[in-house]
């Protein structure tokens, strides 16, 4: 899931006059977008046996087991339109899809996209949207096999993606689940955290900082680990989720269903040299709570996360471990490097109240 | 596809104040719908391996093909939260994608339900939804298994649904097409048509004539065409589309892929007594350019449709015939009782310009 922006003055879609012709109904922006879809993004072109244009897209399944996810975006909550940034926010899009599939350690298939589109709207939106949608997919995994167009007064997007389950050590189908921390196990991450987050405050703040321009292309333009996932479950590590939301935010909804208690080592989080850099002491703030890394955390037996092979072990950090099981609802404490308990300034974002 | 409705000024959806408690964030209102969801429609429970609550549902794929569609309905422009119908938009909002399954002669399988919920929202509002989302997936096939709640200044719902082919004649999963119409096919259609489009303008006219209100339940329950179109495919029918933005107007996108031309017999055209009765002269207008009756029309050889087994056949109408091949751009035309072109008034729904 995409976290949502802090509150702005929300206005329309900047419309581009001169481009909004009659091309821009229901079935000319459909027309121009299958074209533009067709021809890129050509790897899985041949599961594809009835693409956009008919009443529903026919694909081969890869798998006898499927996974579903879905994820919207809404102007003004989760994007800016008045930004303009269109290719970007395609990307991210499709990005925050696509880890969903990632914190399942599998592979993405075919997308679904639901375009909601306000009056002032213009084409050429639209197809630099298609773009960063499409070269998200083109890079990670997936195509966009069809879609709907509405009207409406909010500008939103809708992403349906489907993909499919990465062989276990058995070779069977086997997924990340939420559900499997058990006592003793580490808790770990892939990459470093908060540098999403950190971009996001850098670009409101109107820095321009060099460090800063990175955090604000780690915002924009961030990595789902689909290749990780899969080498987890190869390895036979059984628990894991995508951090979208921020890391003890989401780690909670992962100790409440594995109604575990888990402890994580303040120290030992991952960060960038240029959060740090732009940030300071407050970068770990930003690394415990901020959203939208869409880093993995995952949670496995010492020694089988020691049995990954190098190339991931190289991208992950052990973070802390699963310290009490049997507890309902589940708890997460932050220590610092003395033991002693660390309060959370902020806590992650609720999609609905946040 | 959902037509749209004539647009009112746009009100906030009604807020039950007394209901509207922190239960309504985003992780609650998903823990509610998802014990909703699994206490009903258990018919493909076995199927489902990952349900609601982890990063993406798991399913088993009972072929190896699959449709994919998705549709979204948007407040203000396919229904009017104030009218508060909530269960008769939650079971229409789904049947807008069994429907489209139905076209393609396949049974649904899984669904995925994305909420945008303005501030106003109530839990009630969404129960009640679902409630009838729930039924008509029950009735017609498909379950929920997963989704994405998000906050939106307009209220919107997006449903993505998997389906599988039905196996045609020679045992092989097959689809209906809308490329498929060959000259010399007849063209039939199921049901009745123009009966919803006539129930939305009873309702708009506060007519409360009995037969008006049958008119009013076919425009809030339709029926998608499941078990006729897997009929149709097992028949070795190989063309059809479902009519939800009107028959000449969707008959036009079909015989624009099969670059035919169509002409269409206003006599043969059928209509409920309920819409004669209300209607009289205009019934034929509602029939002809009226959106979202869900019933398919179909184009195959006459031999073909009169094979078809005797309930298929008294569900279905011969409407007229392909007249020409070969048109770049397709063509349809509807000629009076004395082979005279009648130019409908009205032309179907563009959901952008209509």
């Amino acid at each position: 899931m995409l976290r949502r922006i802090p509150n702005t003055i929300r206005k329309p879609m900047d419309s581009i006059a001169n481009n909004k012709t009659n091309e821009l109904n229901e079935f000319g922006l459909i027309a121009r977008l299958a074209k533009f879809g067709a021809a890129s993004n050509l790897q899985n072109a041949e599961a594809v046996l009835i693409g956009i244009g008919d009443d529903a897209a026919v694909v081969s399944t890869p798998s006898s087991q499927m996974l579903l996810t879905t994820d919207a975006i809404v102007d003004g909550v989760h994007f800016k339109s008045r930004d303009e940034r269109w290719y970007d926010i395609g990307w991210k899009c499709a990005v925050s899809n696509i880890s969903d599939i990632a914190a399942m350690g599998g592979t993405p298939d075919h997308a679904l996209v639901t375009l909601g589109v306000p009056p002032e709207a213009s084409i050429d939106t639209y197809i630099e949207f298609y773009s960063g949608m499409n070269k998200a997919f083109e890079k990670f995994g997936g195509r966009i096999v069809g879609g709907d167009v509405v009207s409406s007064p909010t500008m939103f997007v809708n992403i349906a993606l489907t993909g499919h389950p990465f062989p276990g050590p058995d070779g069977a189908p086997t997924t990340l689940r939420r559900s499997e921390a058990k006592l003793g196990d580490v808790v770990c991450v892939t990459g470093d955290l908060g540098s999403s987050a950190g971009g996001l405050e850098v670009l409101i703040s109107g820095e321009t900082n060099p460090n800063g321009q990175i955090l604000i292309d780690r915002h924009f333009r961030p990595t789902p680990r689909i290749q990780l996932g899969n080498t987890l479950v190869a390895a036979g590590i059984q628990c894991a989720m995508d951090i979208s939301d921020g890391l003890v935010g989401d780690l909670e909804k992962l100790a409440k269903v594995s109604n575990v208690g888990i402890t994580i080592e303040i120290a030992t989080i991952p960060l960038s040299a240029e959060l740090i850099f732009m940030f300071d002491s407050s970068a770990i703030e930003l690394a415990l709570n901020g959203g939208e890394d869409y880093e993995l955390v995952f949670i496995a037996p010492e020694s089988v996360v020691n049995n990954l092979p190098e190339d991931a072990l190289n991208q992950i950090t052990v973070i802390g471990s699963v310290t009490s099981d049997q507890l309902a609802g589940g708890n997460v404490v932050v220590v610092d490097r003395n033991g002693d308990s660390y309060e959370p300034i902020r806590k992650g974002w609720d999609h609905l109240n946040g």
